[in-house]
């Protein structure tokens, strides 16, 4: 059974002010809880329908879990995680990435997966980037928020103290098939509807730009996730 | 004023079966609407609560749209347009997609998305590739759908009577960055769960592989519109 009280507990978890008060986080599905456990992410409860070998679990019945879960259908376990405290020290052997304002969830998630396909560690988020305890970031991240840390902090004082080259996707910069990244660096993508903010973009040593291929293309933006995708296949072209 | 009749059809056309009945399908949003329109395609009502000056239309009041609207806040505008018919003649002149089972709206519309960008004009889906009418879809290609053309077919039976190379993204290919691709071909995608089905992959004449870089990476796969955000940024690479 779930206490009333944990039920509410669970429930208010989807805002962002309670995940901050409580300092936990939701994740609902078999993958994305066993791979926090796995990974090492401390839990404060796990909830499950179904019997689990890999951690302490309650069990519950499928419908108490429907009722305390913000999917349509529930699945079968729900995990409680305790948001971990990263330093936001910048990790100058490997190459990084930074949002600004970045506001779906949905694309925060993917790109999170994207940065663990191509072993990127960190993300830096504009304060006013989607938190990525959201469960919808979390989702679809599909475990790779297990791996990936997004800190959020002031970009612009952040990156105007980094010492690497800070790359930054814009519409008038430079060919990103030029061939141009350190093997160390920074990579700053902006909103879809407004680009990078004027004070982040002051901070940019390389304006990079996504050639748009098309003889008279009119498509006029590409979504955050899958311009992320193109630029990290080219920074990661060996 | 919108009639019952009217409001019903509408309400009715988020079903792919009634979609398929009426031939018509909707689409929300100034910036889509005004897109379909200005590409020539042909619409039979567009529904705007304010006054627009490219097409004509009826004058609605906004709860009105709020009644219809497959979004919890409707737009200003709804359009009822006709689903064109394409010939499922293979352009020999330029590059191409096929999608074998994609199912997730979102992805399908960020995918058509990519193709508007990179200039490629033909998409060929696999019968079970989720509607690209579908409204989800629609949106989420922010217009592209209006330039982009999605072919439903027999997949493998059409990829086998192709002249050109096929290229399909598998798990056991040689390497994206190879720079292997044909000015001319088709590449192939198949589903992020199960990949590209046996049939189809009778028909591949290349497996290509996007190459994870992270050192112990544990991401198993990656979403299906980055995967071909990353292929085609390597198509295109001049």
């Amino acid at each position: 059974m779930l206490s009333k009280n944990e039920q509410k507990k669970i429930r208010l978890l989807s805002e962002k002010k309670y995940r901050s008060k409580f300092g936990l986080f939701i994740a609902e599905g078999l993958k994305i809880v066993k791979e926090l456990i796995q990974e090492g992410h401390a839990f404060e409860s796990i909830y499950s329908s179904k019997p689990i070998d890999f951690a302490p679990y309650k069990l519950i019945d499928k419908s108490t879990l429907n009722k305390v879960s913000q999917f349509t259908n529930a699945s079968s376990i729900i995990g409680v995680f305790k948001i971990p405290k990263f330093s936001n020290r910048f990790n100058t052997e490997s190459f990084s990435l930074a949002l600004d304002s970045v506001s779906d969830p949905g694309n925060l998630g993917t790109i999170i997966r994207l940065c663990d396909w191509f072993g990127i560690n960190d993300i830096f988020c504009s304060s006013d980037t989607v938190d990525c305890y959201n469960l919808k970031v979390v989702q679809s991240s599909m475990g790779s928020i297990a791996r990936v840390k997004c800190h959020y902090t002031d970009l612009s004082t952040f990156l105007s103290k980094s010492e690497l080259t800070v790359y930054g996707a814009t519409l008038n910069g430079i060919s990103h098939y030029d061939n141009l990244y350190n093997k160390k660096g920074i990579l700053v993508l902006g909103s879809e509807s407004h680009g990078i903010s004027p004070k982040v973009l002051k901070e940019i040593d390389q304006y990079v730009t996504i050639n748009s291929m098309g003889v008279g293309t009119k498509a006029d933006s590409l979504n955050v996730a899958t311009a992320t995708a193109i630029l990290l296949g080219e920074v990661f072209r060996p």
